[in-house]
């Protein structure tokens, strides 16, 4: 059976293993996964209430018009419901960017190294790709690059706090930057790790208020898997002006998210005591992380996110996680980013103990 | 901002109201859903069971392979998994289908009143649409059509029952016809309410290890939200060979379903009682329905599904719908398909009396 040409240019996704998978395969009682950058502490307590009291009513359609989580994050931004679109995770959203606006004759701009989702997806629609050189944000290359290609560049990604180097960019340097941009190139500000850079430095801070009230071509993205741990139930959003939002609605399909998550969500975002527990751990965790870079020589970037980066130089970073794997432990090898490099998440302190320990053995070897 | 072309011939999707939001809006202690052909009974309670117990693990991302949920289904059609592809609803195996082969040179073929989400995806590809003048599947009719334009028909939707007619053709004939049909030309067998139609009357049973085995170019898709009552959860899935499969997989994106979804359908598929009750149910009340139909002079078509089609002369049924509404139950009125019509799922008994009820009073004024 013949398929549409530009199939010929996407890949099988190659899906990562499962935790369970896993400790079935190497027959592991305990597996440690600090691979996907999810809530060490699980699901919100509030969240847990509301999967359990709702799961009777799974069999209805969602409400397709979403209206109790818009109403909740419009409250909490201070923006209106017609700003927002909840998406099955904030990929989702991505996907609905880059087929609004990306077609074979045009282009879009990101880092170097950055969230594999933005290409994946602008493959579909099979337009081009501009990378800085540098893999982390280095604005005055993105400034050059996007003057040189202005009529072609219909997309710029920003990744703020980047995923999966960690670092990230000032608010102000990123304002700055949005204003010399043509108002025909959409500004995807990626915020799934935002709450995290704007935690420890409020300068990291994005405000969708502020944006969409400054600019008509800017869409921040944020999600309810990582700081809100809902990662299972695939929900995101985008909040951007009303003629991007409506532009979207055309690609999305009727209920593209479940019940049980927009009221999860919900619940998720009442949950303040979870949410400062969460923040607090992964910043006083993170130090540990350091240290050890520090002593065993590690590289590292600071990461303004739940994860941190270790850059090896002489040591194979496959050969490495192959090893922690063995122990049980699941991190994030970043050899398909061209990087000798792992992204390992910040887990509870048991978690990173645990990990460090694991580590220090085998790197002694 | 500019966006893709293709998007000004698409229009947003109005989403109907959800019975919260319905019920606070009028005022109305109890509604009555009879809208969406959802499972009367709820959630099967295997299902409910895996909800509640799984509700705390809602934070880790789900496993991409899905295995548990193909396995379960490979054994219950005799299968292998590698013939599965997973969807957020069957909607989004459509969704797929209409990627991978719809273009804006070639077309698709369909009955003249069927499930709305084909149309609305091959619009988005610009596809051109064949229909037959036939409202129910008159496959007389569509072997005229796609012989006359053999060449530009490149997808032929069965919707068997058919929704929102419920009408459903015999498995033979469907056969037949498959055979006469070019390799390169996929048969999208939605198979949404094909176990109500095979419990009626098994003649009207589609097997996909048969179809798959016999045809290179066949799709059956199936669902967990009609009779498995997991309508709010958004997974559904697609059986063919591999090759199709593949074509599939490079359009979806990861993580497309929920963890919680995944492991509830898995559930759903071992309580067997709370399958055989919905299904018992259905056809004893449903004759209520054709009872009600005949003393009231309503045209119906003989129904293979979980709901009833009323067919008004002089009565609006846009004016009765209304009517209903205002007493607390939601039917789906079939306007928007430009019919004078309205379909109604079988509910409990409780909920049909209720229906019947409101009906008669509302016809005698």
């Amino acid at each position: 059976m013949n398929f549409n040409e530009f199939l010929n240019h996407l890949s099988n996704y190659e899906p990562g293993k499962d935790i369970e998978v896993i400790a079935k395969e190497y027959g592991i009682s305990e597996v440690i996964k600090l691979a996907s950058n999810e809530n060490p502490f699980g699901v919100p307590p509030k969240a847990i209430e509301s999967l359990k009291q709702n799961a009777s009513k799974a069999y209805l359609y969602p409400d397709d018009s979403m209206i109790e989580l818009k109403s909740k994050l419009a409250q909490k931004y201070k923006i209106k419901n017609e700003n927002i679109i909840i998406g099955a995770g904030s990929d989702q959203i991505i996907e609905f960017a880059v087929h609004s606006k990306l077609n074979p004759q045009n282009a879009f701009l990101q880092t170097g190294v950055t969230f594999a989702m933005y290409e994946i997806y602008a493959k579909q629609r099979g337009a081009k790709c501009y990378k800085t050189s540098s893999i982390t944000h280095d604005l005055k290359e993105f400034k050059t690059l996007y003057d040189k290609h202005k009529e072609e560049i219909k997309i710029i990604f920003l990744c703020l706090p980047n995923n999966p180097l960690g670092e990230c960019l000032d608010a102000d340097e990123v304002l700055e930057f949005i204003r010399d941009v043509d108002k025909d190139c959409l500004l995807v500000l990626d915020a799934a790790y935002n709450e995290f850079a704007s935690f420890k430095d409020e300068k990291k801070h994005l405000e969708p208020y502020d944006l969409i009230k400054e600019f008509e071509n800017v869409l921040f993205l944020g999600t309810f898997s990582k700081l809100y741990g809902l990662g299972g139930l695939r929900i995101g959003y985008g909040i951007a002006n009303t003629q991007i939002i409506n532009a979207f609605y055309k690609l999305r399909a009727p209920f593209n998210v479940s019940n049980l998550a927009l009221k999860a969500a919900v619940a998720a975002l009442d949950d303040e005591e979870f949410v400062k527990k969460t923040l607090k751990n992964n910043f006083s965790q993170m130090q540990l992380y350091y240290e050890f870079a520090k002593k065993h020589g590690i590289k590292t970037l600071q990461s303004y996110t739940n994860f941190i980066t270790y850059f090896f130089d002489e040591k194979n970073s496959i050969d490495l996680s192959e090893k922690l794997l063995k122990k049980g432990i699941i991190i994030r090898n970043l050899k398909s980013y061209g990087l000798n490099a792992m992204r390992i998440t910040i887990g509870t302190p048991y978690e990173n103990e645990k990990f460090l320990t694991e580590m220090e053995k085998i790197l002694k070897k």
